[in-house]
């Protein structure tokens, strides 16, 4: 018996769901949970089914793969703990909630490495086993010390995804491209709003009652890559912008574990900078 | 062309989602939404699809019927708009955002009446050329008075739905019988916290940080019906009973109607005491 | 016995609250509220307190001024009904929710007249006998229109605030100054977020997972103006920007109503393009 | 140059605040933010002022004793870090969230020790350096188990706050008599709905549509103390009760966390089962 997490999206078309569903009543599979979006605007069809049986899974992709339309994708994924990488700065809470996660058995997650630029949290990531690689940038040029990363990050196989847990400096395109789809940032503010350095000093300058956080994965667009997560909190005139701050960081720090917790399930369906999720 | 939205509920066994979408299929029906939802602990099922196609209603029922478990239950609803009678007593906030709505066209109702046992909010609702029925409790036993409240309904034809917009009387066994599943109630606290009368001064007494309101199907037991909609605002110490129940109508008022439109819309399934919302 | 708000403002220094207590203690006044607040980065000192006693008004600023820096802003105002003029364009959630609580007594405001340039909501205004008054735009100059109107609201006496509930044109500098401070906009998205035209369709192409609206007040930069109150409602993938709109009607009625209600209490201070509220 | 936080609760009458920035002033003191409160229901006034300046605490209370009503309370305190003991039974997303708040330097407190029934988080705490405490309960009546428990936390000198962080035991009154006011606890469910065992099953029965999280002082009452802090989620009919109680942590640990950094910095008053919160 295995269980499979079966992720199709294709151009929407009739009987879809009737072609999938079939496959599935084919091999005799027990449906665990299975959800469908269509996107009228972009004519896009999407479904997330979790099944359980015994099928082996190439032979599950090839069935689908020959009654679904050709420009589908077809992912048939096997649960299991995925590979991970930390990136973070000095800031402690992301990454703080993170390594508690993953210590409670939240996260189905192996945490490679922790890598930062400043080696200022590397006594709080020992603790728990986690290697943690300082890389300092001083002295670099960007994209030498992104070039050690990248090969530092590289020397790690099957690597799933990349958390930037607070990181503090902006990716080159290179980086990027490098893992794309992979890396998954958490930006302090309810995006769009406050692009770019201390959107907790802009937010304070605008007046705002309310403050956010936004969990997203990164594209060649500072903070424009696809939304994952966001939450909020109510503020008024009392707080500075460090107090702004303060508060902040109870958000960002649950929003981030969220979005990473989704990624984990694969439960994400990126496409047209929006995010599909199941 | 007609639309239809299909709504079944079945003991769950391998195969529903492929049977019914099957039977889409072989009707060359377009699937507008679709969604499913199996709970585990009671082994029961749920979907909820919306199909646009040429396809008599009768034949799609027979269709099913012949396909889906015995036990199943299949109701295939032409969109339209749904009767409903408000009752209310004399405070006017959520009484007067469904007539807004209603005059905005949100909602996909005729309001055949509003009945109050006072004649306070006359004026308004006569605005809006609706016609309000004063049914007075005064001098009246309980049963006495919900007899005249059954027969003024009962001459309406075809009432989808009782609105309780701040009705605040207690209904007995048999008028809630009467009107089985078709009731539905504001309560102003979030359920199942103060349940009964004054629940803000209740909230006060207990000093609590939120309050909140809870839309309700009325069953026999006081406040204690499935739960459609709960929302919540926060508090602080500075907030006397009073301001708790001015703050507290802008919650009820929204959850009622975001209950209501749900079922106008055919989007709830009540079992075990519990709503299944699409 | 006469009841007063205070509301003072001033450049921070030792022995301030000290000053207008003793004032207060000086004639006998209870205070029923009192609510202080420092800006540490602008040095300013806000305070409102709400007073009863046997006092002349006039003689009670002048005991204030006495003692305060002069740089102060001194305000005493007698609780009464403020006049308020509505402006609209064809969509009438928040202007209903007005009309609403102003018929429940919610509102501390005689509606002196709601003017439009379509005259699509006027039976519903009128049902409340409320003046609504049609300048259409057809075939003028933006300054023309705007003269137009601005010479009907100057027909009325004593106005205290203009709310534009959902005004869909842009005002002009000139309108804007002519009625500085006392115009109260409802934008729908979470400013900064979406500035201009069409939010929902902006926060949709960017894939937010949260919508929100802005009560602020109107000056001459767009959307830009001193914020007052903010509030947001959770979305997912499925929502169209035409779910988006729905949905964010219930919060941006909400949060306009709550606005003028906290303008009519005097409760808000404005600084640097930021409020104060008690 | 010293820094105090004033905290006074008195029946009220007039002139409160003039006679306390009166002291204020007389000691040239600089006042860094003031709060006051007065609940009409049961006439009581409270106050909290940050003030700095030139002067000896004891010198400022008589001061303060000599022109306030006798009945009144007054508390004047030094910041300084706090002594706390954290007691857990098995689960460590709460215990977790507090370390990792104390590593960051986000809590003004010591945490003297780590006291459970169970040594499951033995190995996190200590990578701390913090004191971690088994004291099984088998085999033991309450009243001993207790004791021991008693015993071990008088060893520590002034005791400030013991924090229930998903301690799971029922205290007996002694053990709560023994820290009257001192023991703040974490319970699962937005109270009072759902007090007692396993809220999130009751929850789950009930068919609710948020959960929630109440931080609260502990007395005699089973999960009836004053309530300092409350968060919620809002769910839908997916949820079994084990994801309530997953994305329940993320609420109990904001919750609880916020709650302490509450007591902390000297901001709750309590009085008839509630808390004023500054």
């Amino acid at each position: 018996m295995s269980q499979y997490r079966v992720l199709i999206d294709a151009n929407d078309e009739k009987g879809l769901v009737h072609k999938v569903s079939s496959i599935f009543y084919s091999y005799d599979l027990n449906i665990l949970s299975n959800s469908e979006f269509v996107d009228k605007e972009s004519n896009k069809f999407f479904m997330r089914s979790v099944v359980d049986g015994d099928v082996d899974k190439n032979e599950l992709i090839k069935a689908l793969d020959d009654v679904l339309p050709q420009t589908s994708s077809i992912r048939v994924i096997e649960p299991k703990k995925k590979n991970i990488i930390l990136m973070v700065t000095k800031e402690l809470h992301a990454l703080g909630d993170i390594l508690i996660r993953h210590e409670a058995g939240e996260l189905d997650a192996n945490i490679l490495a922790v890598i930062s630029n400043y080696d200022k949290l590397e006594s709080l990531v020992t603790k728990f086993d986690i290697p943690y690689i300082t890389i300092s940038h001083e002295g670099l040029e960007r994209a030498e010390h992104e070039s050690k990363i990248i090969e530092t990050i590289n020397k790690f196989e099957e690597l799933d995804y990349i958390v930037l847990a607070k990181y503090m400096r902006i990716l080159t395109p290179r980086f990027v491209e490098e893992y794309d789809g992979k890396i998954i940032n958490i930006h302090h503010s309810f995006l769009p709003a406050f692009i770019g350095a201390n959107p907790y000093k802009q937010a304070y300058d605008r007046g705002v009652k309310i403050i956010g956080a936004t969990a997203h994965f990164v594209n060649n667009n500072l903070d424009e890559g696809p939304i994952i997560a966001q939450d909020v909190k109510h503020i008024d005139h009392a707080y500075s912008w460090r107090d702004m701050q303060k508060l902040g960081r109870d958000v960002e720090k649950v929003v981030l574990s969220r979005a990473l917790k989704l990624a984990l399930e694969d439960r994400i369906f990126v496409y047209a900078n929006r995010t599909v999720i199941f």
